[in-house]
């Protein structure tokens, strides 16, 4: 699993920042998250393969998190591609895009598809045989989500030295991955525990962007690998920030504290301040494991 | 009279090029014409005051004409803007950005004018005491129009030293400023050709993007100073410009010869070329004065 971040910076694109957008790369499914103004061209800087995003997830409707999706739909059908795309987001952004594609004559040759989320519980939204995607309702000015992506626990991992010694036929190597004892030819049952180690635990990654202070999401993200968290303001903007319905990097700290993250991933910086690294060490004061992030930054989780 | 090129290459943006977005100065008038995807970055790396452009000119509803219209109208909203903004473009426009303002629920605070385009023939639709804008109906997948600003004729320059020597008052200047003859208190009737020089002649320029080879718009454009004219392809790919309703390098040189038009920029380049010169190698095999647009250019016109 590995993150690569496109853009996350709040408000405006601007020269040398941009608005929020990520890749998850996650059991060999590429998932577009967020796509402000310029998406298209990050991910051609970052060398993503425009081919391999199947799956985009859309927060919420503000300009900064999504004005870049028509353009890269747009572009995915001037790039001659085939395969489904599957858009995920806030009532109303398949309005959006059908009236844009409709009025420029240029509706996609692929099959396009949207899930429009109207919920304010947590739901799935994705899942196929290793992954799932469920959704973090978060409190910002308009109707917003974050997503959790997991992994799905993998199978056990076989200890080829033990079913040699029993003999075991490989037709049964299935049985014992999933779980299974085995009884033997002559009555013996022979433990799952024996015949295979655990299998590496599954990884988790939690994006939550935009959202005021919100200790309702901790069930939600609990023991998630990472989080990232965005981090509108510092704490001497925190009035600013309630005003808003932005968080200040202490505020990301504490969720990511009391969820019990292993890591923290700080963004969506105002660019009002002189370092992003000032949101680094506010949110230290509270969770060690804090860590920027950054345009263009990868993370192998 | 001075043209910033923001973005003049086809179909998407990409990490060196941007999609069509110009800047015109005229009389101290900024006027922007098209504004893909990026046009706020290509503004600010261009140094260009935000809050002076007040008209926006969008020539079709092709996204790499107007995606970056929404993200540059609530950047607006964003910087605080109080001047009214007015949008001129094709019939759809408007419920494009207001269903966008609408869903995000950032409706600007500035006042947000569209004028819908719908005629086939040139009319004008911006006129003030030294500038006059009408549309150049042009030939594409889409209803487009190209745009003609033209400078209005100027004031007839005093001649200083003619009417001290016949001791004419101050109150008469702007009379004689504006062409008129003067009669003295004996009687003696002096013709204004005596009292002024000839003012500078006013500039024009024609922006014709995207468009087929179309002699139709040749008496609109005739005699302009400077046309902008697309040349998405060279003639080698001229089945394929008449297919997608493009012009060749050949077809835009042979409008500015028919035109007279004292000089033709060309632009939104197709990249598949090796270099861009080509375009230009070609198109002076027609007309001589040919020079190439490219993204951050200045023309003095």
């Amino acid at each position: 699993m590995n993150l690569t971040i496109l853009g996350c910076y709040a408000a405006t694109p601007r020269t040398f920042t941009n608005p929020t957008s990520q890749v998850l790369e996650i059991r060999n499914r590429l998932f577009l998250i967020d796509c402000g103004e310029g998406t298209q061209v990050q991910l051609r800087k970052n060398k993503i393969k425009f081919s391999a995003i199947n799956h985009i997830f859309i927060s919420h409707l503000h300009g900064d998190h999504f004005y870049g999706l028509i353009g890269l739909i747009s572009t995915f059908n001037l790039l001659n591609r085939n395969n489904d795309l599957t858009v995920y987001g806030p009532k109303g952004i398949q309005e959006i895009i059908k009236l844009q594609l409709k009025l420029s004559n240029s509706w996609p040759q692929y099959d396009l598809h949207f899930v429009e989320l109207t919920s304010t519980e947590s739901e799935i939204i994705f899942e196929d045989d290793k992954v799932i995607v469920k959704t973090i309702p978060l409190k910002h000015r308009v109707y917003t989500n974050g997503f959790l992506f997991q992994e799905k626990i993998k199978e056990r991992k076989l200890n080829v030295n033990a079913v040699q010694n029993y003999e075991i036929e490989t037709c049964y190597f299935q049985n014992i991955k999933s779980g299974k004892d085995i009884t033997l030819e002559d009555g013996r049952v022979i433990p799952n525990s024996e015949l295979t180690f655990d299998p590496e635990a599954p990884k988790s990654y939690a994006f939550c962007s935009d959202t005021m202070y919100n200790e309702e999401i901790i069930p939600i993200i609990k023991n998630v690998d990472v989080l990232y968290h965005e981090t509108t303001f510092l704490e001497s903007e925190v009035e600013l920030a309630k005003k808003t319905m932005h968080s200040t990097a202490k505020e990301a700290a504490r969720i990511a504290l009391q969820a019990n993250c292993k890591q923290l991933i700080l963004g969506h910086y105002s660019t009002r301040y002189e370092s992003i690294k000032l949101f680094k060490e506010e949110a230290q004061t509270i969770f060690e494991n804090a860590v920027l992030g950054d345009d263009g930054k990868v993370f192998e989780l």
